[in-house]
């Protein structure tokens, strides 16, 4: 089944992961590839599942001025090969597709000139029923949503920014 | 801090086991505390949280005609006693109360027997804002919606029971 976690608020990658680690210790065999985060920051989700022995492909290289359109596009490329081999081998009881919703909203780079969004569609279309994928991200387009067979927001009621209280470590990275 | 996950929505037990996680591979000391669960029933994110080292305690007895107000309450009474245990002790840095909501919800035993809500409002009231308490469960109470510091509502926008699909292994438990 396609599942689409999206909204402004959190709990989006969190509750893909706690998924993960829930379909893994029933004994279903996981992949997580993450489509902006960077294996250059460090972040305590990476550091445990490394460690305990979820797959874990974090692939992205951050969204920056920095980085130009043919960095974001060889990044991209390289997750979304990835994924289409994943998704094509049946082994894979679940594949989380981490923040790649961000990468359909963005207007930074032309991300379509590597992963075509027809292709996408048609690929989550065609998927077997029996194995799923989850997709996480704000702004989840409309089509997906369509498609999906299962959609979750997340919505924002309170939240201590709000009272000026910074990102918290441990609870956002 | 105080954060609560509720809503009709996926996501509020599996968010707050990826924060767990999360905070855990980031080096904080985490404990979770399933209120409603029963140790007998064989779940996915159990096997694989005792393998992998999270601090987990699945205190429930499941919601049941067959049990009695008697046995629920001191189910109850164990793992309100263990949650204001780890709540003092400052080498927590997160605590999660895991469908704690549903108790405070539930109208088939008087759960406030053992476990009155104004000592729970003062116990939150009066925690160290450094550390982190989560609370998950759908009807998450009004005056808990107060007294957090983020609140999270995990809303339902599509879902696939309504096409007649049963629930997943793997993905519900």
């Amino acid at each position: 089944m396609i599942l689409v976690n999206t909204g402004d608020g959190k709990g989006k990658t969190t509750s893909a992961l706690g998924l993960a680690i829930r379909a893994q210790g029933g004994g279903f065999k996981v992949c997580v590839i993450q489509y902006l985060k960077s294996p250059k920051v460090k972040t305590g989700e990476r550091e445990f599942l490394l460690k305990n022995g979820i797959e874990l492909h974090t692939m992205g290289i951050g969204f920056s001025w920095q980085k130009t359109e043919g960095e974001q596009l060889s990044a991209l490329s390289g997750a979304w090969e990835l994924t289409k081999e994943r998704l094509a081998d049946p082994s894979y009881d679940l594949v989380v597709l981490d923040e790649i919703n961000n990468v359909f909203a963005t207007k930074d780079f032309d991300w379509r000139k590597v992963m075509p969004f027809e292709e996408v569609l048609e690929l989550l279309r065609s998927h077997d029923k029996s194995r799923n994928v989850i997709l996480t991200g704000r702004n989840a387009p409309e089509e997906l949503i369509e498609l999906a067979d299962l959609v979750t927001e997340m919505r924002c009621i309170k939240h201590y920014y709000d009272n000026g209280i910074p990102a918290a470590k441990g609870l956002e990275f």
